[in-house]
């Protein structure tokens, strides 16, 4: 609960730094601001205040999991007090949804008109997926490893300085290297997004959505309103932002033969350049838009359905079928490990695909054992089991979770829709709530379930799952 | 070749039985069936007796794995001639889609109107299905399982008699006790049917469609057009028919307790009980249909899809989207593991459910060894691993497919439901292919690439793609 209270105290620092737009602007979301960052950091005052006796260090494997579970939810029930007291129409269920959705960097809104919006709270919005992003980063590559979730070890064995038995130094250390790097991120595309037009506010907004695969845009049309060449700038940071961060290091200094050496990575390129040149193709063929803006909305829609951030560049649904549909399969490749992106991840696939493979020699071969290999190294049995296990309850979740909507009379492709956008963090899904539309109509309960599943899908499943465990819970 | 030189015979044997049909009721199908059965004997006999030579004794592996998928392709062009021969306005494409359709126990059809077909024809395409259903249950319960393939050796481990490193008194001891329940239920539904007011011929059509778990018809309403009678004597051997076979054994002797020890049995019994329920508050709820009919048509199309026979005895996609949703999700059940059913399989399922929530267990206790147990005895971890294996596979191909049949601008309900009901062996899907539909107005190459995919899913996968890998081919 200590360490409940010193979070509670950054979201309201955070608050506070929202409301310098909101003067600046003079908007009706500065009183709400306001009033948001006092409950927050008295909430947060009074956690630490009374929990202070309790050390930090003895954070057992079970706290850790219960805190990382309680804090998302924690913050968008604080993160949401700003919509709440400033939006007239907003019920409490659509504000928590919004800022889940911040929260987890998904970007599904149900707002259909956020170019009304007090810009001081728009700000506020994307600052959600930002912080959100901040903590997926750290949580991704410093504390489930350590916990040892679905195979996430594997993925930062090349973390340099990692020590594998001092949790403390290890976290604070990689936590500082990387934070560098997702500010350094942000700034960079803030830079290059003024330079092409765009004021400082729609600057910050559009690059806190982008480095942390967010979505959430500051006007009607998301990025449709846009330039071609602010449109090329967030490809290449939502591309950026789609790989691990440990990689970002490398290019920092120069290694590219490393970066090349990562066989996540090259499959990442890979799954982009494909999808990118076969969606090209057929926007030619379709021959309503010429070849460069055939080009840009492929490469776009590629990467931002891919990195889970659903920026929408075209309505995508107006494709012919099986062009949407392979974004709608890139929806559940995801972004790489390690990065702000969500979804079952582009390593997963990679290891599944050669382990498919593998499985054909071993049948031939049957005595003889055969790993999978992963940038030159034999992966363990146990953590393909691992992988294999997210892999089929991820499936599992999507297959109930469209049941469970198409049981509120909404028909099947917009059910997988919302539910495939959700747990993989994108947005936009498909149907009802695909590229152009929003979650606004939806009942309350399935507004419910779907921040769930948001939460599920943003923390690997097991470290949510767990806590519904009866031997988790025993001593 | 000296084996499919023999299996030719055994099909142009099949093929003469179907001729006092067509003598009896003096229909065109009668040149055909005789021609067909003079090249089909011709063939098999040419086969024999340049190889005769060749020892039957030492068929390795490789030449089994050759032969099983060779012999239902072999088959299939072979049977698709009374077809050709007989209707005027059919496709050779059109004639190998069926038949193999048919020998796949897969009972999709590209004919609109059957019941204009000539009676001895309909019982040829009967038969395919009665022919499949007799070699995949060799093929499952005592082929597949010395070939290790997807984990099939845990599921006839209770086969009695069975002796592990004897290969041709195995196969042929347990061929025998199969085939005598397979030709007793046969019988005995053909008996029933009868006494429901049905000819012979239907009869006898229907039952072998049921044994087989196969689904074609001879009416061109299907089981709608017969009455509430005939549809529950139809459920009754459904069921039985997507039950392991090796369980028959027990019924006969009476061992009731030893069937209900059984988990993979009590699980399918427990899919089918909930759906059922499920499904029967729904159409009562709906309004339309009284207790009863909502009853009959829940538990035959429940029966009807998991067993993956796709006899339709109402048109399921006009019900509600939850409810044809769920039987769109029990497609990917599919039958018992040695049953004449089709699909990922009832065990398959029951293990990864177990294996997912055991995963949550070891995230608790990392150090523990935690074994999936199925009837009271751990699942070595291989097992599993083939089997999420095949789960992975199945999965990919079915994305793959219904990617492949939007690029034929089919829509995405129908490309889904064609690819699940093929390589799941089903027959009717959903969309353009559902209940009440044919195949008959898809693209010629998409009805071979699902003619592919029913080969795929009735061999179990591996069987097949082995076939494609590289180092199966090397010494």
């Amino acid at each position: 609960m200590n360490v409940t209270g010193l979070l509670l105290l950054i979201e309201a620092a955070a608050i506070v730094s929202c409301i310098p737009f909101s003067i600046f602007y003079s908007d009706e979301a500065l009183v709400p601001l306001i009033i948001t960052a006092l409950v927050t950091s008295s909430a947060g005052f009074l956690l630490w205040f009374f929990n202070r006796g309790s050390a930090r260090d003895t954070l057992g494997k079970r706290e850790g999991y219960v805190i990382v579970s309680a804090s998302w939810v924690i913050f968008s029930f604080f993160g949401a007090l700003p919509f709440y007291l400033s939006l007239e129409s907003i019920s409490f269920t659509d504000a928590f949804f919004e800022t889940m959705s911040g929260f987890t960097t998904t970007g599904a809104t149900i707002l259909g008109d956020v170019a009304s919006l007090p810009l001081g709270l728009l700000y506020w919005r994307a600052f959600t997926h930002w912080l959100g992003g901040m903590g997926i980063i750290v949580l991704s590559l410093a504390i489930l490893p350590l916990l040892g979730i679905g195979g996430m070890q594997l993925f930062v064995a090349e973390v340099p300085g990692v020590t594998k038995d001092k949790l403390h130094p290890r976290i604070k250390e990689t936590a500082k290297r990387l934070w560098g790097l997702y500010i350094l991120l942000t700034v960079v595309q803030t830079a290059f997004l003024m330079a092409g037009g765009m004021n400082l506010h729609e600057s910050l907004c559009h690059a806190y959505a982008t480095t942390a695969t967010g979505g959430f845009s500051t006007r009607n049309g998301g990025m449709m309103e846009f330039s071609p060449y602010i449109q090329y700038v967030t490809v290449v940071f939502m591309f950026l932002a789609g790989a691990n961060f440990t990689l970002h290091y490398y290019l920092l200094k120069g290694k590219l033969k490393t970066i090349w050496s990562n066989d996540e990575f090259r499959f990442y390129l890979f799954l982009v350049l494909t999808a990118t040149t076969f969606i090209t193709i057929g926007l030619i063929n379709k021959g309503e838009l010429g070849i460069e803006p055939s080009f840009r909305h492929a490469v776009f829609q590629v990467v931002s359905i891919m990195t889970t951030t659903g920026f929408v560049s075209d309505d995508y649904l107006l494709w012919p079928g099986s062009l949407w549909f392979i974004l709608f399969m890139l929806m559940f490749v995801g972004g790489s490990a390690g990065s702000t992106g969500g979804g079952i991840k582009v390593v997963r696939h990679l290891l599944l695909l050669r382990n498919s493979r593998l499985e054909l020699r071993r049948l031939v071969h049957p005595m003889a054992v055969i790993p999978v290999r992963l940038n030159r190294k034999a992966v363990s049995e146990t953590v393909i089991y691992k992988v294999t296990a997210f892999f089929l309850i991820y499936a599992f979740t999507v297959v109930t979770g469209t049941f469970i909507l198409t049981l509120f009379g909404i028909d099947f492709q917009t059910s997988i829709g919302a539910v495939a956008a959700s747990i993989g963090n994108i947005g936009p899904g498909i149907g009802m709530v695909g590229s152009i539309y929003n979650y606004g109509f939806l009942p309350d309960v399935v507004k419910w379930i779907l921040s769930f599943l948001m939460l599920l899908g943003r923390l690997e499943l097991f470290t949510v799952l767990i806590l519904f465990s009866p031997s988790f819970w025993k001593n």
